[in-house]
């Protein structure tokens, strides 16, 4: 028997997230391209057509990631942190012009107010509407919101505010802004709202399945890392209670349980109802704005990788979420620091396999010392095998 | 494009090496065979066709595997030790009888004269020779010899001294047995021989390359080990010297820098003159004595192992020497505590692909105790891997 694809170049698309601790997701990419090459060279097979698509988890370096891909380089702007002090802050637009991605901790990051003293009921997200009221100016059809690291509990009310949204006490006057003033809103005044905002596509990577409010909601479990003592945690969890009264009588949407909802201070509570936004993974946000699935279609063998490969993996990790878009039929390879999963939950996660970049036993300090060589290695040892299946008999 | 292999059912030989300090040979293809299982079921293709052959490399356990495969049990025998003390020793014969099957270490082993004070110069291979005389008796067409872990250092004089040669000092007076005479002999009487002993095919299993003299040779090297003080070697190996130089006079061979002749005590300095008997690795000769290659002949891949996959194995240990008698095009896989081996070394040798057991960082004592469990995991994505690129587009 003789296959025609003996013949017929292979594609092998690349696409992992970081190692964390060890490997950018750039270098990783890199690492596992040199080893795809090593195995093409010993089987004699040059001709490997390998695209590299390093990939994020809608965390911190999804700009830089997507920007990278979309080839162009982020655009800055002036806008303001949590506490309302100005800040240059970063967001991408697709070389199209039709998409537009704002990583919000460049405005509302915890880390950009680490020189202040915890406010945690003062915090919001208005500079995120700044950034996202630019990119409405652009006329752009979707917008890409990746929340992972925010300072806020605000509902996205402050987000909201930015783009013309006021929210009004029982008297009428505009509340304060933070999640310290939800309790009081009474009413929301759409009439100010960009024009576009409802326009656009939105979708928010969401990654942690949070409802908005009690004990697992978005301020008892993430308050206390923004500095929330306990009356703070109790007051914010009330006022996101409060909104999400006031947003189900304006749309009759009720937020109250809806896993996610509780991610970045509760900002899908609003956005959600009020501007059709979709939540969706950080890895699947990522691989959507990257255009991955097209880049896979015609792909012999698919290549990801994390740190570790385990039971977190399958909640929409990236090697999890490139496997779903991963064309029917393409095997779909997992080079980890770590695999913990079994055959079985592996294939059913849409992972072909999976393989360890330890060599026999190894300390973790030497698998990060040696993450490079060891990637490239174990990324040769399964191409040549792949290469060799799909090559002869 | 749609493969034709797709509804073939798919044939996976299974032949690893034991993994030393962990798993058993058998216990490995056992632990393998359930890993390629768990992967045809995870992928639709229970019909994977398993055909397990446990390996060995000459050494300890090595009549036990291939009397297994044979599907016969070993004989006994009353034999010496290589003291001359009486000793009931196994020997095989394959179902056919054609084929006889000697680990030397039954009767002349190191470990059986433990209980004795070292005697270096007196050890014998007589016994060896006793077993070769039933096997003889017995009419086989070969006899296949491994040699691992003798106590002698008389270069195969005692063997052939069972087969009925006489070695004869000056005066005609036979030497006595042992290294120790071997620079008082000074012909040798071959009329004694079996008659059988030159008809049959010899092949000895040799893992080392050391010549029979100097201070690579067998005195210098693994005399000490027998109990071999500083005189004794420089005794034996001059006895070594002294014998080559007799045998080189009877039959035109010099077998003093040949590699390999000092293996066993220098058993080929004798054996490959005087009866043309052939080294071979031990790997090589149970591969032949199991008939592997015939049973690889239609194997769609080949799944070897061994504790460490390392620039040793390159030397003939078990995993090459299945790679080498792979049919050309099949792939071969090998699965390890360690993998040691760049991605070009490995191919190199012929080894397709090489995994190590290890899913993250681990020490060895965690490898040794999960052995099986990560052998049977490991070999499951390997399989998963081989299978998904050989049944689908």
């Amino acid at each position: 028997m003789h296959d025609h694809s003996a013949v017929k170049p292979l594609s092998i698309v690349i696409a992992p997230d970081s190692f964390k601790g060890s490997l950018s997701a750039a270098d990783a990419a890199a690492a596992m391209a040199d080893g795809a090459r090593d195995a093409g060279l010993a089987l004699g097979r040059p001709d490997l057509r390998l695209t590299l698509c390093p990939m994020a988890d809608g965390g911190e370096g999804t700009l830089d990631a997507i920007a990278a891909v979309w080839g162009v380089e982020p655009s800055t702007m002036l806008t303001v942190d949590a506490l309302g002090r100005s800040r240059q802050a970063r967001y991408a637009t697709s070389a199209d012009g039709r998409t537009g991605l704002i990583e919000a901790a460049e405005s509302n990051g915890l880390s950009l107010i680490a020189d202040a003293p915890p406010q945690p009921q003062r915090a919001d997200t208005f500079g995120v509407g700044l950034l996202a009221r630019q990119l409405l100016g652009q006329r752009v059809d979707e917008i890409l919101l990746c929340v992972g690291g925010s300072a806020s509990t605000d509902g996205g009310t402050g987000l909201l505010a930015g783009l013309g949204v006021r929210f009004l006490d029982a008297a009428g006057a505009p509340v304060a802004p933070g999640g310290g003033g939800l309790a009081r809103i009474a009413s929301i005044d759409l009439a100010g709202l960009h024009p576009h905002a409802r326009a656009v596509r939105w979708r928010i990577a969401v990654d942690v399945n949070n409802p908005l409010c009690g004990p697992a909601g978005a301020a008892a479990v993430f308050g206390p890392q923004k500095g929330a003592q306990r009356h703070d945690v109790a007051e914010l969890d009330a006022g996101l209670a409060h909104l999400a009264a006031i947003v189900q009588g304006e749309t009759g949407e009720d937020m109250t349980d809806r896993p996610g909802a509780g991610a970045a201070g509760g900002m899908p509570a609003t956005l959600v109802p009020l501007l059709q936004a979709k939540l969706v993974s950080g890895s699947t946000l990522v691989a959507d704005a990257m255009g991955l699935a097209r880049t896979m279609a015609s792909a012999d063998l698919v290549l990801t990788g994390e740190g570790s490969f385990d039971s977190q993996s399958l909640g929409g990790k990236v090697a999890v979420a490139v496997a779903r878009l991963a064309p029917a039929g393409c095997p779909v390879v997992v080079i980890a620091g770590r695999v913990a999963l079994s055959p079985a939950d592996t294939a059913a996660s849409g992972v072909t396999a999976a393989f360890s970049i330890a060599g026999g036993p190894a300390t973790l300090d030497d698998l990060r010392a040696h993450a490079t060589e060891r990637v490239r290695e174990t990324t040769a040892h399964a191409v040549a095998l792949f290469v060799h299946s799909r090559t002869f008999r």
